[in-house]
């Protein structure tokens, strides 16, 4: 099994000192919800973020890299092969466990309605399954819960080819940053050791796709 | 090099004969373009597909499923590493060249802005540079034009490990389809052999994924 941790991802509710923005409510409004329910989106609020939190308006809000990465985890083969599990850790410390048949919608505003639902309700079910759950805990929690060697993916990490990272069909916890810049906010270099896989920065799904790749090649699924 | 051909992509403007649909016309405003100048897009026209196409609705007006392939490709390792060209190829026979130095902008409703000024302006260019460009013609022409083998993906295609299909760093070509559900429109199978991945239908990003991980480890980039 292979584990991803996207540790300190920028995935929240618009922070309580942002709701009485003009142009978070006026967003609000349009969204026809209360403003305190709706997911922070650079995309669409970068003016009110960089207003409340200057200089942070690249890194903070940025579901749309989530997005992104969750698409291309789990529609994977090794997803499909039920050898994956994905966590989300956000900056807040909350922790997101996916269910591995959940089909994240493919419409990017649909993903953000059912984030919102998600904050809202603390999980969401089709049935008597259980397909997103929200909870609080920090990197290390889930690591623990994961019971495998935990990987750090860092730009600061020793340069390394991903092949010499993912060797073995053993189970394996890879942490990777749930963000666009900067280092981590977790001490999640405690975790394991660290390491970078390319001598540019990667988008967080890049970094994601060459994991999976390596993983499914040592089970040999592919 | 890899050439990636994303075929009979849905990717198109508004079709002539839905412009004045009441609820094309009713996006149309909110968007503040004429109707004839806005991407088809399943998520928000659903209905609208539906009575003009009836049964195409989950088929057609798909930019969403081309946006995360692009995210995919062109921030792969293989992409920075200057070894892949990615075509798209769509059901109205427009080509969409590509450079690889484009940047795809993160949010979807830039995308689909993007793809509205592309389709309107012929081409788009960062000072003196091509971005993107589109012109007409066939699947054929832009395979004959990337001058290397090709090879067809498709669930009807044989059986093979991905590892089968890509086994030298020569040159290749291989056709995608950017659709979701359903069959080419293209004559693809007359230009190369075809293979099956998967034993299970993969989302298009999933299928570019495995080739582009592929090659990167004949080429020994990663």
């Amino acid at each position: 099994m292979l584990n991803l941790i996207i540790a300190d991802a920028e995935l929240e509710l618009i922070p309580a000192d942002m709701v009485e923005d003009y142009a978070i409510r006026k967003h609000a409004k349009k969204r026809n919800k209360p403003a305190k329910e709706i997911i922070l989106d650079s995309n669409f609020m970068h003016g009110a973020i960089e207003r409340y939190y200057p200089g942070k308006s690249n890194r903070m809000g940025r579901p749309d890299i989530i997005y992104i990465l969750l698409q291309v985890a789990l529609e994977s083969i090794l997803n499909k092969k039920d050898q994956l599990r994905v966590f989300v850790h956000t900056r807040n410390n909350d922790i997101i466990q996916i269910n591995p048949e959940t089909r994240i919608p493919k419409s990017y505003n649909r993903f953000i309605g059912l984030m919102e639902d998600l904050f809202k309700k603390r999980e969401i079910r089709s049935g008597e399954r259980v397909l997103l759950s929200i909870s609080e805990g920090h990197v290390e929690d889930v690591a623990n819960q994961t019971a495998a060697k935990v990987v750090v993916l860092s730009p600061r990490g020793n340069k390394s080819k991903v092949g010499e990272i993912i060797q073995s069909p053993d189970d394996l916890t890879i942490i990777i940053g749930g963000f666009s810049e900067g280092d981590y906010l977790s001490n999640v270099y405690d975790l394991g050791k660290s390491y970078s896989i390319f001598d540019e920065e990667l988008t967080i799904w890049s970094v994601a796709l060459e994991t999976i790749a390596e993983y499914e090649r040592v089970l040999k699924l592919v």
